[in-house]
């Protein structure tokens, strides 16, 4: 890592590989699709390394993401993100390419949408199963049934199902409390699906943590897991993994070292890894977790070894005395993110391990 | 606006240049040199806003951002950034090409420093006065003096004094805690003024939230204050500025509208916003306050009209009945941003109110 002047994103294809082997396998087990969402590797390299699993569906968040993995040969692709009217243009043209699905809770949008578009899409409905985010209420059958009427009007949509994210899972921390979740609202999905079952919906649904911890999905028939590619720090203290199964780190050089207060100051900041946190077992707002690098591989450090501060490019990081004697101005340490998303969507490219680089979407 | 279809920052050029001319003026008044931050726009195009108003020294925040500086022909750069040894190779380059100052702390890096380097370069010696991120204790006057003995052992490197950046600033609230923090800030620099008297150092101070409060600027010699080029919502409760001060926004398309609890989801979240916060005055932490467009203007509403979750994508904005009233899916609303410098630099181009654009530096 001798080249390395800048903080970099470093990725470890082995672990990447197991997360996604791992995944594949339990939907397999499952008799679930497996729709990965692209957006927390935002990479067409990444991409080709689900294919050798068999994945060929997808999920993005973005119009301009699905024109990107539209453009590296991806055929069926999911926005799960609500239609932006304002991206009509790029949505007709995505659906005159690809097996496109769209996501909507209005009837409002389903007009125009249905109005904007000269190609066949599919549509799902969101349903919010307590995220609060986005999404209809499950209990609301007369607006759901409406919905459904709205879509099965326009020539050009297509009634697939009903999908949703339960995202209050970051909320929660360890397997029941996640479980818990899962099970509540896959409970919710069951009901849509038997209450609507002349329309044989699909039922989609999966973040990181129910996947990562269930197994049982119910009346699920396609996940759309996404930051278990790589996981990160907020995910292992949530229960979704070891830290060792962390596939990503961003190497930062030490550019200070202030001993008296075992605190290093790193070149890696709000800009190199977002100001997304995680909350450590003792109660503590941490933006990374330090590891040192061991023959080209990071080495996780214990808790109480983290990224204590951030501003736009300086880092402050505190460390026990045995570890930042270890270190001085001029050496790389590693930061294991708290949001993997988040960081790589800063970055412009990974550094893999084995000494290859691999894209991620430019904006 | 109807060309927008995506997360767009916007510039309100009149604001931001009454911003400059106010500070320009201020610091002339005082009899002090401005060297503006430019790790908040980034952008070569509103660099030369400044050169109107005579500013001819500039202060960043990296390497890259000093060479992208230099080939926009700005010649006196400070990089406020403890050097960063992996980086000497660009140092070296940019020694040779502009006036370069560069920042330490310690004598180790000072002796590799001066290896490295085959140009002349101005070196500071960063001061902590009291932020407790990087620089040297004041107190230590051996220390210090043991620096400037090796830096002017030097054939390469030249003592030009004294930086600080009082950064605690923006942990306090409203002009007189801020004055205070730079009253003491000040008069630790004084002190080491007068200590090192026989050096002549210049004394470079100058965080946004004291410039814009002070009136008296004792014995500082430049000061080098950043984000008050746009300000934001942060600056905002500080007390640093108006909100009608904000010379930026982000016009986010509205996608979903959930009436029932007066909130909005819009095209826009933390890709587009960063993680960033401020706290209200009510305590309560937000992403961002939300605005208006009327005339293509953007119009700020009253507090509890902000934007109160973001995820990778998505915000959610929660907003009083008699504006959420006004938008629906497809509409535009501008959020003013928690902190414009991590906003900017999510973005590659600033779409200004006058029609025109201007570019954003690219990692």
């Amino acid at each position: 890592m001798e080249y390395i002047a800048r903080p970099t994103l470093l990725l470890d294809e082995a672990k990447c590989i197991t997360n996604i082997r791992r995944m594949a396998h339990k939907a397999r087990e499952n008799g679930v699709l497996l729709r990965p969402h692209f957006k927390t590797h935002q990479s067409r390299d990444i991409g080709r390394f689900f294919q050798d699993f068999g994945v060929d569906s997808v999920t993005v968040s973005s119009v301009p993401m699905a024109q990107y993995f539209a453009a590296a040969s991806w055929s069926n692709i999911t926005i799960a993100f609500p239609v932006n009217l304002r991206e009509l243009p790029g949505i007709n043209q995505l659906a005159g390419k690809v097996r496109l699905n769209v996501l909507v809770d209005s009837a409002e949008v389903v007009k125009r949408l249905s109005q904007g578009l000269h190609h066949q899409a599919g549509v799902f409905i969101e349903i919010d199963t307590g995220g609060g985010r986005s999404g209809a209420p499950p209990a609301n059958k007369a607006h759901l049934q409406g919905l459904i009427s709205e879509i099965k009007k326009s020539p050009n949509l297509e009634f697939r199902g009903f999908l949703t994210h339960a995202g209050q899972t970051y909320e929660a921390r360890g397997e029941q409390a996640i479980l818990q979740i899962h099970t509540q609202s896959t409970a919710l999905m069951a009901e849509l699906k038997n209450y609507f079952s002349s329309e044989n919906p699909i039922i989609s649904t999966g973040d990181t943590p129910s996947c990562s911890l269930a197994n049982e999905f119910g009346c699920t028939d396609e996940i759309r897991p996404g930051n278990f590619v790589f996981y990160d720090l907020t995910q292992h203290y949530i229960g979704s993994c070891a830290l060792e199964d962390v596939a990503v780190a961003v190497a930062c050089p030490v550019v200070a070292k202030y001993a008296s207060r075992n605190e290093l100051v790193i070149c890696g900041g709000a800009i190199h890894l977002s100001k997304d946190f995680a909350v450590n077992s003792r109660g503590v707002k941490v933006f990374g977790r330090l590891a040192l690098l061991d023959d080209d591989h990071w080495k996780a450090l214990p808790e109480g070894n983290e990224l204590i501060s951030l501003s736009q490019e300086h880092g402050v990081a505190r460390m026990e005395e045995k570890y930042i004697k270890l270190l001085s101005p001029g050496d790389l340490v590693c930061v294991i993110p708290a949001h993997s998303c988040l960081t790589v969507a800063l970055h412009s490219q990974y550094q893999g391990l084995s000494g290859r680089q691999y894209d991620i979407m430019q904006r």
